[in-house]
């Protein structure tokens, strides 16, 4: 069984390429046409090329949308890392599916669907609307112990390819990532901290509203964690092992298996990031696969972006999570292949040359 | 008739009220409520309490929206500030209404429909589907002399004011700006030395495309038109008539009027920005009335935006104007509106308070 689940992982992860150079050069030609100065849409081209480059097609289509989202439990929770019950997880999630809640009620504007998967939640019954691939009822404890076994970790990974691949495979064209879990950017700071090599304090923010004077101990329970189990920096799996947890490592197995499968993947905020980095670090060219939705108001989300190289199209200063940064720049992505397919050329319309 | 136009100005100015606190307050409570930690939509949040304010409603309509846009031609242009033809202005301008160009394939993708006014191109052709309202063929070259009269930049305003009540009173509830004018960059950043008390050459920047060697020369023109005229910093006509445009006026005049009838108004970029100063110059209330779509990727774009307080959705490196970037973000503001009006509150759902 075991031996199976590691060669999905190492399947999608051997087969992720550079994006198509000729359609990219294709889409840049087309864009160079249209009646404007060259490059004067900025980011509506730069998405474009990269749509065209990922699809392999001069033209691409786009409305055929999800947001894929993942919840978790944190054990590390009982450190007293997150101002909110831990039980608003297993309260808030199923308003997911049922467009109650942000992420929910953006699909429903801009026409996208909304995939709830439980990979750790702390409850036990199953949840109305809510794919249930738990692991276990929450990770463990990362200021005391490793926060999942690597076999965990590659589990939630393979979670993470195996929906994705279910919803690629049903026709979605463009996909995004949301999450839900009561503390989980304390495991996202985490994972920022090793592969940004910066100390917790530097980087860590309130997350959903703690108070300010707890930040210091948010960061010393970080610092605690990194301490202990000093993961490698280089090794993806072993950081989501020690300092993750299971809805950060599926997301980046979306990441993975959207880039294996030519399928471009709107990053959400800074729980996100978290996810893109582990993607990133376990194969870098994945990130050619990643449009970034929103600059996260989180402290550490600039660290992030650069090591990641993305410059996200909102400034939104939104720290909900969720995925409603993705769900809302789908728009952006759709007006950007609109535009680029209807404006007119210069052969088209006399503009003097 | 000229005292007629002077009051059509100044009775619009004089009723231009901040936005109402108990509307605001309201949408405030509702934000409150809704299942998501507090101010965690941040932007979307602002939005939605600004449009409560504006409209004097907890609740409002956005949907019918359009983009007026003004073309005008500049005599500064014959310095040599600008890359192109100046007949693209005249070419251009007639495929805003017809959805080929940047504005006007983004408004079909939006929902909006575009106004197009030409207030002084340089031609003598009447220009399909555009509304003639020409002053005159262009400015005239203000490194030499006036760019307009003091009549004129009355005239331009009173323009913009009578076709965005036009538009209110046929049920438009969201209006943006746009321009197209070759050359206008070189009055905007006139404009925006003029009232931040800064050099040209610190905020000069490429406009549509002029070559980097050529920078120097915009800003020496733009500094020797400054000092030739010495405009008052305080005095938003008086700058407008020295270092204006007949376009840039005019889309001040839909701010002060939109301000006036308690309609939000899209800010678009770079030249946009120069006509929000001359409206907050003449009445700063107007400024509550504001909304900024997108970072312009112009030089002077932060200097502008600091001065009027603005904090921009998008960040997209556009610098195309014609009011894309206002287009684009409508889509923010409806979204922005969506959510706040759908959302399910915590009296609707069990979270646990």
């Amino acid at each position: 069984m075991r031996t199976i689940e590691v060669s999905l992982l190492e399947n999608i992860v051997k087969n992720i390429y550079p994006l198509n150079e000729s359609s990219k050069e294709e889409a840049k030609k087309r864009l160079d046409r249209l009646i404007k100065p060259q490059g004067s849409l900025g980011k509506m081209e730069d998405i474009c090329v990269q749509l065209a480059g990922i699809h392999e097609s001069k033209y691409f289509d786009t409305s055929k949308k999800a947001i894929i989202a993942f919840a978790g439990d944190h054990g590390v929770y009982e450190e007293g890392v997150a101002p909110d019950p831990q039980n608003i997880t297993v309260l808030q999630f199923p308003n997911f599916a049922k467009g109650l809640c942000g992420v929910g009620t953006i699909c429903k504007f801009v026409g996208a669907d909304v995939v709830a998967v439980d990979v750790g939640i702390n409850c036990s019954e199953k949840l109305d609307g809510v794919i249930d691939r738990k692991i276990r009822k929450g990770t463990s404890n990362m200021a005391k112990e490793l926060a999942m076994t690597k076999e965990e970790a590659i589990k939630c990974l393979e979670i993470g390819i195996e929906i994705a691949e279910e919803y690629i495979n049903k026709g979605y064209k463009l996909i995004g990532i949301g999450e839900m879990g009561i503390g989980n950017t304390t495991p996202s700071t985490a994972i920022i901290s090793v592969i940004g090599g910066c100390d917790p304090q530097e980087i860590t923010g309130i997350g959903a509203g703690l108070k300010k004077e707890r930040l210091k101990h948010k960061a010393d329970t970080i610092r605690k964690a990194i301490d202990l189990h000093n993961p490698n920096p280089e090794d993806g799996i072993d950081i989501l092992s020690k300092v993750g947890g299971f809805e950060i490592g599926a997301m980046a197995g979306v990441i993975l298996a959207c880039s294996a499968n030519k399928i471009p993947v709107v990053i959400d905020g800074f729980i996100s990031y978290a996810s893109a980095l582990l993607a990133y670090k376990i194969n870098p060219v994945s990130r050619e696969y990643m449009i970034a939705s929103h600059t996260s108001a989180e402290a550490g989300a600039n660290k992030a972006l650069s090591i990641l190289g993305l410059n996200p199209v909102l400034n939104m200063d939104m720290r909900l999570g969720e995925g409603s940064g993705a769900a809302l720049a789908f728009n952006i992505i759709e007006a950007s292949n609109y535009t680029y397919t209807n404006m007119a050329t210069f052969d088209e319309v006399d503009m003097g040359r």
